[in-house]
């Protein structure tokens, strides 16, 4: 085995240029650990799978645009249960948190976590952390049982209660060890990752054997290395119907137009995907595409070409875009560590309405679905794809790794090292494909001088291949 | 190059086992042809985009779940737009036609080839081809333009309306050639992409200009090679519906019955997915997963137990299932050569409620929502998702390729010889992980006797890797 | 006080042709009977009410439509809170019942006549019989407290579950009397609301301090003298989708028939408003409007005429209708009496692809939407109006009331003798304006010869007024 | 025939206290005026139909709680189909208008005054008057038949565009006779039947035979004597929606707070029936209901008991509460002289904020659905009640009446004259029945001290009886 660079990394190379970033395991540093046979074998259920086992060797490339004789790259362990697992189910005391703002599939996520547990393996104790990291240092814990959750995943939210920040390693690995809890479900977006890798540090450091899972939260889908976060597709989805109703308001007003905020502070996903997807949109502005509103070739001037093309048009602005041109910028964060963005919708609204005020006569109307969209609960295709994403943490878990985010790669659900999600953000590369798929079936300006681009362009031969081929793919 | 076996096969082998299976090209049989530089790269929209042509080796590997030292396998050649093109836009007359049932998406795949035909590439000459194949023999066609296609993709069904069969290669070809057309885009199913295939060995036999494009359409997922086909989404997720109403209408009777027939001919994809994604059901039944009605183990035994345990239960049923026992079965096909089936919903209803009747009293509620599901407009995942595909399959007619079949690989779009796709189905294997998960989740019988688990593993062990490999990703 | 008539009824007659069709009350057969005062006068939100209570005289006309000098007709007495209650809340010990097929807003009605109880009146005893009429003999209730109800009108269906028949008085009142039960409520349609009437019969009978109070559940619209329904106006919503899906069916196909069976065993009012709503149905069929399939004027013709117009057409055909055409008509009988209606949606489907056959190809898609319609929750508008609903049983029999119906007249809630709900059924009068409108919207014929005509007309004579009248009035 | 009081209004006087008050016609100012027999009595649709014109002595009361020996009181005119029209179909030239905020319904409303007035009448000449009454000075107009109007009535908004203001009357009725208009159809709320009345004025003022006629349009229900507005349970239907996410995102938080603002600038009908049908809100505060922020029995001191109890709640406001408590208040009024309302729930939520940042945590969600609310196309419900509602505009046009608006009393169509409507504002009384369910449903406090009850009581005794009736009945 070949380990290279950074000492706590498992990174093994192979003939062809191949690489597995590995992730722990708990016998990493805990010695003649025991292992016992997988329950899933008796399984009914599982009793007529063939080769039900994860083989022990297979990975998932990262990147799968290859050429002939091109090197192989980085790969990441594929998810899946284990021959060897390394808890017995009575000994196995889990709890689950859940962290940030609010994303559909929470419920599901949880609701799985803990069938899996039960029914694959047998697990009775779950305990609920309430109110995010917090609740770590609270008296109280929900009692987590199928029955428990049976129905939660027709309902938004999360029934654990969420909230931001709150994080105190110490505190937190101290209640862990006092309640003897040994599987750690974290569920959050990057800031949590973040808090869950450093638990995992802790945790490590005092040599307990305590499997720490990441599971992946973020509506913007701005985490990297993933194809796509879970609640992704019905954000896109709930965010159609905004989009129409900006949509009939602007067509029914003389030069009406409708401004539509969507979610995205740091990454316009959620926004080019409901453009993308709705082809309502005249024009869609994100973070990653900064725009200038005067002048050739700015926002005015396209909003008056196409009022006085088609009388009305519809705009989508991603909460986190043209943060550099809000002057006063507060630099405030949010518990979470969050940078606290002014909100765009009202600002850009005002510039618009002070802008044509003298020129020509303009009806506005302003629609932010946020609270709508997070609330609502995952539709069919998310809710299968929490299914498989929490029985993927189990199963990693329940085979004794640790450290480890669960996530799906190419299709595939695998297990990606904390370091991989926690030290980039996902952003919409606008040097790529979808966004000019977006800049086409808009028509809007690309807002680009030959400055900018050549920028851009430097920065997108520094970002991480992997990256950029993600875009081309998407929420498909 | 290596090309190996069948002569019309092109096939590229490289080292460490690598393998491309790539599809025809017009210059393989036309010879001279002359190409131009893509208009793309004075499109304003993609003036931005770095590198935006597709490089000439991309391709994307079959197979994902990789080890350390194994072979690379099968890949197929990423799908984009090329550097150089064979049609001047001015001279491109392409046509579209829709076959077989209908399938949400549909009209944003129309939307999109014309729009994208338009936009990307300036081709202002689309024919919609009515009624399906059929239509190709009528005087009338639709003239396709980016405006009349604007709104259809909110819209349900097709439309240039579809049929089944009709399919007469010689008179198809004719007309072909009588009107001009030289980019011919096929959307429908299995039959309809054999079809396709065989217009293309006539209008290569004949040395046409004439690129022969498919684009897989089946609200069952039952095409192999690609991770799943549009419209599937949206399907699973308006089956809730039903599937919801049989919960409400048998958890308010005695001894309440919920069934619900949901579309499924050979592959119960759509029955597992919308079961997973549900909860609600307590068994669902599949072609794919024979099953009997008495005795141990069987049908009845299960749904007495179901009832004195819960006083009410959900059965979902695909269309094609339990067609072994249905005896008369009448062998009819219908015009695209699909058999006929018998109605199992109204069957099995009579056989539960023969079989209970002086037994006890049950309340079955039978829903068939077939109609319901094909006929609403895509979800917004799959309005990108036909997006993307539409444009794929432009790019690669634009470019010269010709007998492919445009789709998704593992998160990437390809072109993939016709051949690929309709040489086997897509079904789901019942000794996989997801089926397991499934029985895992319903807690039903496997209606396996040792007999039948060893003849499954027999047919398992003939069937191809990657189809084993790709229901473990599912809809995700 | 002038009592006229059938001698139980009481009728009480005014000046100018007033007439008051009033309801039974506990002192009119239980003498001394002591009241108090309403507790709602000390409850705080009603501390700000002038005049909360209705006053002991309003009462509300059957007929609105009036001439300057035309006589005043019926009214029934208005609903609403009483100064003078007849029960202690300690003594209360109520239950409640539902009974035949599920209908939207049926959990809200248990729900509001829960929480009113106990809101309002401090009622704490509430109970509800398990399955219908038949639960009165089990040997479990279920205990019914505001908690328990409280999230229950965002289901469907009836959580105390429901059945048809199985209605035994003597067993009834028996069970009634052993468990010291003194208000029941009985929510059900025709066959329920008779069964009310004879239970509150033999209550007075045996001289009980016990109200009965009927609440009229019918998806059909078929009881008389209320405006509408609970439930229907969902019905008619969610009726639509249907209607969309066979519309988009039929569109897509060549001479495409999109078939919708709705509801409504004797009156085809679902069918009838769905179809206004719509406007996507060319022909509508009721069981009012007896119709024929052969020659001129016909059914076939029709179709064939409308084919070959739009190459395409929506019917909407009512489970009730027809009957007279289906040959072997089985007079058999459900439990609750209702006679057992052959599938007339499969029967038209077989009867027009058959006389098709050889004419012409035509692809015929038939949509059975009734048990996906029966198991939604209410929309908005039915849920208040089922609170309205519950709040007035609820005040009824807490005033003594007994043996009446709570139901909308005009707008206004009341109180209705039972033999006014059960004496005749709501039907669509096809000589009205209403159902004009239908066939000025479809252009469907009236499949009327001058001979049917004049037969109906001569029924339409003998039909009360106001069953003509309300039918202008509708669903509004 | 007895004439009292106001010249220009027509009131007729009968036994027992009966009131009609009538609406003009194009006779009383126009002598000679010559008519036809109704071309209706030939259309086959209606052929069936026995007696299908309304009676002309067919009036409907106002007040439908009635005593045995009250007086009858006031009456209008019954709308409906009259034997007799004042128009041939040849020589009718009629326009629609729309004006004000957009409306659930709208569309509907256009498509059945056009199609009506084809399908009835034979009319072919409709005009549309884009963009409100502004549109009259402009060059252009829209063409509108029934092929037009086809599938509006399935989306938002409206197709002729509307705008608040522009009222000129002379430049509007000089526009009427140039164009040759002779049926104005006006589409709005308080200000444009305002508007509507002067042009009647003027029009008679000047001799013309051109027929006016208001359709009233306002979503906050806030227009008197009709039961309710067009689309009204749309709007309450939809706000579900926003309430929903509201009460999922509190839950989810630590004294999570979920704000919901909805319309209702001067009536809070909206707020008060979401409300109701919602169940999850906790507090609702309307225009009519004064309430205050600090001590003892204030919003503060609520909040703060709720979130103890619960740890969550819900409150929606109207756009219209709390005006003044909004010291600033700017007086400005919009085009059509509505006051411009600051945003109150932008407003409140800052002062809930600052009262609790250092007192307790709580995490405040708000919620602005207006716009998306606006913009959906109406329910099956609110599409009949509009269908009906243009028929009966039609049938009076046609009949010769003018001046006058269509409106739905006690669940009949109905003639008001324009002062009747315009005279007053529809509100939500406190004092009475429905308010105290409401606060009897959420719980929170009256803000009502008992000076506040006594004026509101004084107030209440000046309020006319029948808006005090209407609110008993509300949305049903």
């Amino acid at each position: 085995m070949a380990t290279s660079g950074h000492p706590e990394r498992k990174v093994i190379e192979g003939d062809g240029g191949y690489i597995l970033e590995d992730v722990p395991h708990l016998s990493d540093y805990i010695f003649n650990l025991p292992f016992y046979a997988n329950a899933l074998q008796d399984n009914p259920a599982y009793s007529v799978v063939k080769q039900y086992f994860v083989h022990v060797d297979d990975t998932v490339p990262q990147k799968v645009i290859v050429h002939k004789d091109g090197p192989r790259g980085i790969h990441f362990r594929r998810a899946g249960a284990r021959q060897k697992v390394y808890f017995k189910a009575d000994d196995v005391k889990a709890c689950i948190v859940t962290c940030g703002g609010l994303c559909p599939g929470l419920n599901t996520v949880i609701r799985e976590i803990v069938c899996g547990l039960d029914y694959m393996y047998g697990v009775k104790q779950v305990l609920g952390i309430e109110g995010g990291y917090k609740g770590f240092y609270s008296r109280n814990t929900i009692t987590l049982t199928p029955k428990v959750v049976n129905d939660i995943h027709k309902r938004g939210g999360t029934i654990l209660g969420t909230s931001r920040g709150g994080h105190d390693t110490k505190k937190i690995v101290d209640s862990i060890q006092d309640r003897g809890i040994n599987q750690v479900y974290i569920i959050g977006g990057d800031g949590t990752q973040k808090g869950a890798s450093v638990i995992f540090e802790e945790v490590r450091k005092r040599g307990l054997k305590v499997a720490v899972v990441g599971i992946p939260k973020t509506i913007d889908n701005d985490i990297p290395v993933i194809d796509k976060s879970f609640g992704f597709d019905t954000a896109v989805e709930e965010a159609q119907r905004a989009i129409n109703a900006a949509h009939v308001e602007s067509e029914s007003a003389e030069n009406g137009i409708g401004l539509v905020k969507l979610m995205g502070r740091d990454s316009g996903f959620i926004a080019m995907y409901a453009t993308l997807a709705s082809r309502d949109v005249d024009c869609c502005l994100i973070p990653e595409s900064p725009f200038y509103l005067e002048g050739p070739g700015g926002l005015f001037q396209y909003i008056e070409k196409r009022l006085k093309e088609n009388g009305h048009m519809v705009i989508v602005i991603a909460e986190g875009a043209a943060q550099e041109l809000l002057s006063e910028s507060s630099n405030q964060v949010d518990p979470s560590g969050n940078k606290v963005l002014k909100d765009v919708g009202l600002w850009i609204s005002q510039m618009i309405k002070d802008h044509f005020k003298n020129k020509m006569i303009i009806n506005l109307k302003y629609i932010d679905p946020t609270y709508m969209i997070r609330a609502i609960p995952s539709i069919a295709s998310d809710n299968v794809y929490c299914t498989l994403l929490a029985q993927s943490a189990v199963h990693g878990a329940m085979a004794g790794y640790t450290g480890f985010t669960a996530g799906l790669v190419n299709g595939r659900q695998t297990y990606i090292p904390f370091y991989r999600i926690t030290e980039s953000q996902n952003k919409v590369v606008i040097t790529d494909r979808m966004w000019a798929r977006l800049l086409s079936s808009t028509n809007q300006p690309s807002f680009m001088n030959s400055k900018l681009i050549v920028d851009n362009n430097k920065q997108e031969e520094n970002s991480s291949d992997e990256i950029s081929e993600k875009k081309e793919n998407g929420a498909i």
